[in-house]
């Protein structure tokens, strides 16, 4: 309530309970406080079948949950022999004495069903009241999601009478925008088991596949057919699933098959290899970045000659050839691939407006260049052209098509 | 209430009031529906002086915040001329013909006072209702901040029996952690009137001073001294104030001597080059930079010798500086700066644990070496190195101490 803490799991929740048509009515937050916590969940048990409440089940004094709600259902609070010794294990595993405090996390409300916490030591507890569900989850969202997955939306489901276990899996898509992919899949995203949703973030395109079943079994094969429907659909543009991004798959590639990258960058300033040097183990494949964001530094350490620059312009597909075969070059790589663009939002011209950008991969088979032009702010262009050099990388290490490419240039 | 969107103005607006002293007690959120939120306002007038509502002032149809808080009080909705010509001005001047949706965006409450929108078309009201107030913002950030830090927090200190005008300024401080910071201002951060609020991220320490006075010059000069005081206590630590981030601060100072800047990094792998480019205007001061991610690339592009690698490793202030050198030589510019560490989480030793980072600095005056360990995961220290680098540029230009400075390397 001091606004320091920025609230995350109503959204995610949110998010989540969309997925299986649970509608959500109400957010309410309120302060370690037991008269308004109390007053909170009297009210939200008139108008809902379900009451979520998240967090103030740890240790300390202003961890009011339990007892709040433990009094205003009027049930008695006992202490959970199970619970305690699991919280017990837990201390003992890291090498610590638990101390007294930490008892009051085993305290279970009379009639609880208890939800296992894998990463943490409150356990959450289910209460059916009255024709009323009230759930209580730790506040973490690293304790609370993985519980809500697991247990939650399936108690759920099972409570709307849909006895049922919920399985979800993101195909991952780099290419086409997002109104190109809903077209595509329009009769898809309109299904209701599995459900499909859509997220567009800088770059990609994320299609969460969610689908109940009586059985995880069952839940995986439905997921699976739409799985591969999309994928059909969308051919060489999905890129991957789940939490495997761009960057993770193309550092992925570029190990399991032994080849080394060198990288040259003008616009994008070292975006692109920041990239792909925060995963640990970069160093296995990556061997060097020359921003030549200057012209004299394009001239004095990668050898574009003056001419090319003169007679094409650093924004270009000769300069872009010429980046990345010298860096390859310098660098001794098996590929070598270069960035050069008008981030804006000054330097654009009539024939290369704001957001031209080249990008050009130099392999041993050859080199090949790729125009695009991005439409957004300074920032959101250097994002793009860094998305767009990462997926024309995974499109060549997969030897799927590359759209945008020019023919027209040097080999 | 489908999860799309983050409430970061619940967020924002908690801290603000937090500032001048509001209690805020409850958070609620419901979805574009009359009932749930006509609900929702009658249940916080039995128990809040003040109701803040953001969002639903827009022109389409879902838009329901006016006409349902009208109605729960009883209050007529009137055509504002004054708003409407406003509105209608906005859109004359972007060239665009105004729909007539777009005129329920005039419609006031009866008695309501008008808080002007520079940032979009719907104004907020403020409406005194039976000894409640009542305030109805747009949802957009960008259209609610301004408008509620200089209309909402004045009339709220008004409200609460203070006639008075708020001011605040925030100070940066790069260097000392947060606790060193909060124990050198701790006496002020037990004031009332300004209050100091410490914040603290990624590599620096943020604090906020906010004064209320009866206007606008007394309350800047509350502010001032407690600016000053800070100031003289922190020392050269306090890198500027407001919105001015290290790598602005950094780029203007650069632009303004007319200085160019090379950059050699190892660990960080093109983060530094990446966030002075992702200012409009780094090629003013930038020349390039050279990701020597291998030892390969510090010896074939930086002519950084073997033997050096081989004795000092590449982790050393010896290569630091070669790096920093021939940066600045290669690329022919007034400044070079190097960045070579472990960042983790393989690559430490008993001698140069995880953490361990050199930064170099060349000018035209010699070359200068910190060192320093950072003790966080490896995208963490990568940030944190970047920081660092900064802060030592910074310094560098402003003629400060350097903190951390090897003297026992090669000048």
């Amino acid at each position: 309530m001091l606004g320091q803490i920025i609230n995350t799991n109503a959204k995610w929740i949110s998010e989540r309970l969309a997925e299986i048509g649970v509608d959500v009515y109400y957010h309410v937050t309120v302060g370690d406080n037991k008269g308004r916590l109390r007053a909170a969940v009297e009210a939200a048990m008139q108008r809902a079948d379900c009451i979520l409440v998240t967090g103030g089940l740890g240790p300390t004094a202003d961890d009011i949950t339990r007892e709040t709600v433990a009094e205003l259902l009027g049930r008695e609070l006992r202490e959970d022999a199970c619970v305690l010794a699991s919280i017990q294990r837990r201390f003992t595993a890291r090498g610590r004495v638990m101390t007294p405090n930490n008892r009051k996390q085993a305290l279970l409300l009379e009639g609880a069903k208890v939800i296992e916490n894998p990463n943490g030591t409150a356990p959450g507890q289910i209460i059916e009241h009255r024709g009323r569900s009230i759930v209580l989850l730790p506040g973490p969202p690293s304790e609370l999601q993985p519980m809500f997955t697991r247990c939650i939306m399936p108690y759920l489901c099972e409570r709307m009478g849909q006895r049922a276990v919920i399985v979800s899996r993101v195909v991952r898509i780099c290419g086409p925008g997002e109104s190109v992919v809903e077209e595509k899949v329009k009769d898809l995203l309109a299904g209701e088991n599995p459900t499909v949703a859509p997220y567009a973030s800088l770059g990609e395109v994320q299609l969460r596949v969610t689908a109940k079943a009586h059985d995880r079994a069952a839940a995986s094969q439905l997921i699976e057919g739409t799985v591969h429907e999309i994928c059909c659909r969308l051919g060489g543009d999905v890129y991957g699933f789940d939490n495997e991004d761009l960057v993770s798959l193309c550092s992925r590639l570029l190990t399991e098959k032994g080849l080394t990258l060198a990288i040259a960058e003008s616009c994008t300033g070292g975006l692109l290899a920041s990239r792909l040097t925060s995963i640990a183990g970069a160093s296995s494949f990556f061997f060097g970045c020359v921003v030549a964001y200057d012209n004299s530094a394009k001239r004095d350490i990668l050898g574009v000659p003056s001419s090319v620059l003169e007679s094409f312009g650093a924004v270009s597909a000769e300069c872009a050839v010429l980046m990345a075969q010298q860096a390859r070059a310098r660098l001794m790589t098996d590929i070598g691939i270069a960035i050069t663009g008008i981030s804006g939002p000054e330097g654009g011209t009539a024939n290369k407006p704001v957001g031209t950008t080249f990008i050009a991969l130099c392999a041993p088979e050859g080199t090949l260049v790729v125009k695009d032009r991005f439409l957004g702010e300074r920032n959101q262009n250097r994002e793009w052209a860094v998305v767009r050099a990462l997926d024309t990388l995974r499109r060549y290490l997969t030897l799927q098509e590359i759209p945008g490419r020019l023919s027209n240039v040097w080999q």
